[in-house]
């Protein structure tokens, strides 16, 4: 294993524990003392970390938005890309088998080992550095991160999501207004000719109902990827 | 709406900036200033806090396990049911149509104001403070959290669910022995017979690498559910 002292001054954070780190580097081929459970913390580190930085920096962003953000940053391609700036690979505590197969370069094992790593900061120091070791090793590719779909509406993003699969457009339609006449709310459906799935969104308008709904859409399609 | 202060005592948690509890507990069909961005932060500042105490409460889960007993605590119906016990639909602020048609006591309405309302307490104070709220929030319902899948191991535990759902027993096959006589690595694989789905496990010996075959292949139908 290299030099722990240098893979720290990459991280900004030196530990008091060093264990801690050993065990987050530790794949489970090679000890039963090994990173899954540190991954399963850090992996939800992680996320919280993301959610905040997007959500201050997209205030526009609907919830659908900020988790198609946070999915295009946290996933296990992203992470293994960010443990190689890491050369996390030279530090990783492997089993025979997986040395053999070049497992030090494996894309699943470079994620969940900078995963574990977040953890171990985490339990060796507190949230704020653990924030900031994120922070950090994120801070070009939150940099590069752009959405396009941020500023589309919800129903521009539903019609160029279903003609991207060659679908047909959806329908909508107004099913009752409630209120009275200065406090009005439209129910509106909206509904996939082709597989009968149908949601509801209520609005001040019809059109902010139509938003509602088509939104609502492109959640129920989000579960379904 | 009730009185905040009476809320703020059940969360533990008085607010300096007052609006962020109120758009906390504000629906969509309200407002566009509403709790779904909030919702999307808490979501993850819960996961995060429930992670850590399954990891530190549950030594001997696996990754797995944690996972499934998180879930057992962060669902729907475990946080409306929190967010009742705060008498949380008092507080609500929702659009005309919610109201007429019962939106105070939605399981839905009522778990996605509640992870709002941690997002609010994150931003009000800081992850220590939500950490506390949490967890006073939680206290019962982890008191109560045992998990008699966590002693058993992931032969016993894949086994079980297979027959739960009538479905054959997996078929275990040594594929290779790797290293020295004292330093012996078994690959293992494991199959399903009715759909040929198949995994790999290595271990130090036949059994640990069949436990962690199983383990694989449960975390494998876990993505299925």
């Amino acid at each position: 294993m290299s030099d722990l002292r240098i893979l720290a001054r990459h991280l900004g954070h030196r530990f008091r524990d060093e264990s801690l780190v050993i065990q987050a580097l530790t794949h489970r081929s090679a000890s039963s003392r090994n990173n899954e459970r540190l991954e399963f913390l850090g992996d939800a580190l992680l996320g919280v970390v993301i959610a905040e930085v997007l959500w201050q920096r997209f205030p526009d962003a609907s919830e659908g938005d900020l988790s198609r953000l946070r999915a295009s940053l946290v996933n296990k391609e992203m992470l293994a890309r960010l443990a190689r700036d890491l050369t996390l690979g030279d530090y990783l505590v492997l089993g025979p088998g997986e040395q053999r197969t070049g497992g030090h370069q494996r894309d699943s094992i470079l994620a969940d080992a900078l995963e574990a790593i977040f953890a171990a900061v985490y339990l060796d120091a507190d949230f704020h550095t653990v924030r900031q070791v994120i922070l950090g090793i994120f801070e070009a590719a939150l940099a590069e991160t752009r959405d396009d779909q941020v500023d589309k509406d919800p129903k521009t993003r539903l019609q160029e999501r279903l003609q991207a699969k060659r679908r047909p457009l959806p329908e909508y339609e107004v099913l009752g207004v409630d209120g009275s006449q200065h406090a009005q709310v439209f129910h509106v459906r909206c509904r996939l000719p082709d597989d009968d799935r149908e949601v509801h969104g209520d609005g001040t308008s019809r059109r902010r109902a139509e938003q509602a709904a088509a939104e609502s859409m492109l959640e129920r399609l989000d579960d379904d990827d």
